[in-house]
C-alpha cells in the first residue's frame, strides 16, 4: 500500500478514490460515502477511509462530489425590501458583511436577491426551487410576507434574520437581538437621566423587531399615554415626519426613544431646525449602532447596540448546521438571540 | 382540428404539444424544436407549428423548456469591487437599478456576486461555471482583473460595463458612455469661464473610464503640466487627498476637474475647509451626475451626466441579444456608447 502511494506521488497523478478505498480495504462506494460526508458508515470504517485520505493527500473532485451530494457551495442572501432601501440602510451593509464573511469562511458563495416589488415572488420561487443555491438566508421580512411562503415551497433549509411573526410561521429557524431588553434600558435611561415624557418614534406595525422594541418602551414606563407613541417606517424621513407630528400633538416631551438609528438622525434634524437643544431640552436614543449614523449625527447619538455583522455571522452558522442535518430528521434549532447594550454618546 | 382545439377548451385542460404536433401535421420532435427556438426547422414548418401554437393557445411547461433550452432565466452581475465601495457609491446603485429593471421586464432573475478580495475568484468561477445562470454582466474592472480570466474560463455569455483594458481582452461586448467626450466638454466649460489653471483630479489609473476622462482633459487643454494631475480612486476621501496636494502644489488652480462626483464632493470639503470660495475663487466640474451626490453638496455640483441606470438597462439588451444568439456563430456584437450632457449647477 505504501508502495502504490509512492508510485502515485512518482507519477504525479493525484490519488484516485479507489487507492483511497484500496488502502483502507474498503469498498469504492463506502469510501465514496465517507469523503461525502459519511452518513450510514459504521464507525471504524470512517476512520479507517479517513486516514487513508489523510496519507493519500486525497483531494475530492469537485463536480463529483456536487454530484453526489447535491450541494453547491452557493447560499441565496434574500432581502425582502426593494433596492432603495438596502442600500439607503447602513443596517443592511452590516448584515450583509457579517454574512458574507462567514460565508467565504465556508467557501460558499453569497447570491444576494432582493424583493423589488410582489411581482417579483414568482421569480424568486423558480430561482430558490430550481437547485441553484443550497440553502437561504432571509431577512427584513414583513407579516404575512409572501416571501415566507416561497422560502417554504422551495423546499431549501434557510434561516431567517429577525423573529418570524406568526403569519410567517414560527417553526422557522431565525437569529435575533433582545430588541424588547434593548428597548426597555434605553427608556430608563431618559427616565434616569430626568425626562418626564418620553414618546416612541416607533418602527413599521408589521415587523417584530419595531413591535418588540414597541414593547420595550411600553415596559419601561408602566401604561405611557398611547398619544406618546407616533408611527414610523425605519427610514430617515419617517423620523423627521414622526418627529415634527410629535412636538405638535405633545409639545412637552422630554424624551425621544427612536426605534432606530435612521429614524433618530431624522428627529435630531426636525430638533434642530425647531431650536430645541439636545440632550438639554429633548434627549434622544436611537437603536442600531451603525457607525455610519450614530457617531456622525449632531449631536452624536446615544443608542442600543446590536452587533448585527455578528448576527450575519451567526445566520451563516446555523444554516451550516441545517446543512449538515438535512434530512437526518433533527429537530429544528432553537433561534439564537444575541445581547444588546447601551451606547453612550451626547444625545442623552 | 377545429373539433380537437374547442374538445380541449370545453375540458379545460391545457393544450398539449401532442395536440399542437397534431394540428400542424408534424412530428412531437419538430414541434418541441419550434416552440423552443426553432433551430435547425424548415421554415414553412416553423410557420404551420406556430399557428398551431397560436390556435391552441399552447403554452410551454416551464420546467421542461429549462431542461430543452437549458436556461435559468437568472443572470449575475458580478461587481469587481468590495462590498464597501458598492454601497458607498451611488454610481453602483444606479447601474444596478437600471440592470434590475430591465432583467425584471425580461422575467429573468437577478443575482448579485462581487469580488471582496483575490481568494473569492475560484469560488465565483466554480458558481459562474456551475450553470446556475444564463450569463453575467460585470462591471468596474479593473486592468488584467482576474475577473476577466473567470468569466471568459465559465463560458456563459458576458458584457462588460465599462471599455475593457487590452489586458482584459479587446474582444468582450460592452456598454460604456463618452468618457472622453465629456470631459472634453467639462474642462472647455471651465476655460471658456476663465479658468487659467485647470487641474484634473484623476480617477484609478488601471480603469479606462479614468484613463479617458484624463485624456479629455489633455484634449481641451493641448499639453497641460503634468503637476497639474493629481491621483485618486473615485472616492470622496481620494478626491480631499487630490486636493489638498494639488493646493500644495499649485496655489494658483482656479478651476478643477474630478474624475468623478464623488471625487468632488471631497475636492469641495477641502476648498470650504480652506476658506476658498466656490466657484469665485476655484471652479469645480464632477462627472456622473450621481442625484444623491451632486445635488446636495455645497454648492450643488456642475458635472457631467452620464445615464447610469440607462447603461444598466442596454447592458441587459445586450446580453440577451448575446443569448439569442448564442452558439449560432454571429460575430460579438459591437460596443454601445452613450453620449454624456453637462449639467450646469453653482460650482462651476
Amino acid at each position: 500500500m505504501k508502495g502504490a502511494h509512492v508510485a502515485e506521488q512518482t507519477t504525479g497523478a493525484r490519488p484516485t478514490l479507489e487507492a483511497v478505498a484500496a488502502l483502507a480495504g474498503v469498498s469504492r462506494a463506502t469510501a465514496s460515502r465517507v469523503v461525502n460526508g459519511g452518513a450510514g458508515v459504521r464507525a471504524p470504517l470512517v476512520d479507517r477511509v479517513r486516514q487513508a485520505v489523510e496519507e493519500l493527500g486525497y483531494v475530492p473532485n469537485l463536480a463529483a462530489r456536487t454530484l453526489v451530494t447535491r450541494r453547491n457551495d452557493a447560499v441565496a442572501v434574500v432581502i425582502a425590501e426593494p433596492e432603495f432601501r438596502i442600500f439607503s440602510d447602513p443596517f443592511f451593509q452590516e448584515q450583509v458583511r457579517g454574512i458574507s464573511r462567514e460565508l467565504t469562511a465556508h467557501d460558499s458563495q453569497l447570491v444576494l436577491l432582493w424583493v423589488e416589488d410582489q411581482g417579483d415572488h414568482d421569480r424568486i420561487a423558480r430561482y430558490l426551487g430550481g437547485g441553484h443555491v443550497d440553502g437561504a438566508l432571509a431577512f427584513s421580512l414583513h407579516d404575512e410576507d409572501e416571501l415566507a411562503a416561497v422560502l417554504r415551497r422551495a423546499k431549501i433549509p434557510t434561516v431567517l434574520g429577525g423573529r418570524p411573526t406568526d403569519g410567517i410561521g414560527p417553526d422557522m429557524p431565525y437569529v435575533d437581538c433582545d430588541n424588547r431588553g434593548g428597548a426597555r434600558e434605553a427608556v430608563r435611561l431618559l427616565v434616569d437621566r430626568g425626562c418626564r415624557t418620553v414618546a416612541h418614534l416607533a418602527g413599521p406595525r408589521d415587523q417584530t423587531s419595531a413591535a418588540d422594541r414597541a414593547d420595550g418602551w411600553r415596559d419601561a414606563l408602566g401604561a405611557p399615554d398611547p398619544d406618546l407613541l407616533c408611527q414610523g417606517d425605519f427610514t430617515a424621513e419617517s423620523g423627521a415626519r414622526a418627529m415634527a407630528e410629535l412636538l405638535e400633538r405633545r409639545p412637552d416631551v422630554d424624551g425621544v426613544f427612536a426605534a432606530n438609528d435612521l429614524m433618530a438622525s431624522g428627529a435630531l434634524r426636525v430638533l434642530r431646525e425647531r431650536g430645541l437643544r439636545v440632550p438639554e431640552d429633548v434627549a434622544v436614543v436611537g437603536f442600531d449602532d451603525v457607525a455610519s449614523i450614530a457617531e456622525h449625527t449632531d449631536p452624536p447619538l446615544t443608542t442600543v447596540r446590536q452587533d448585527i455583522e455578528g448576527m450575519g455571522r451567526l445566520m451563516v452558522r446555523l444554516l451550516m448546521r441545517l446543512l449538515n442535518e438535512h434530512g437526518s430528521g433533527a429537530p429544528a434549532p432553537d433561534p439564537l438571540i444575541t445581547p444588546t447594550t447601551l451606547v453612550r454618546r451626547a444625545s442623552a
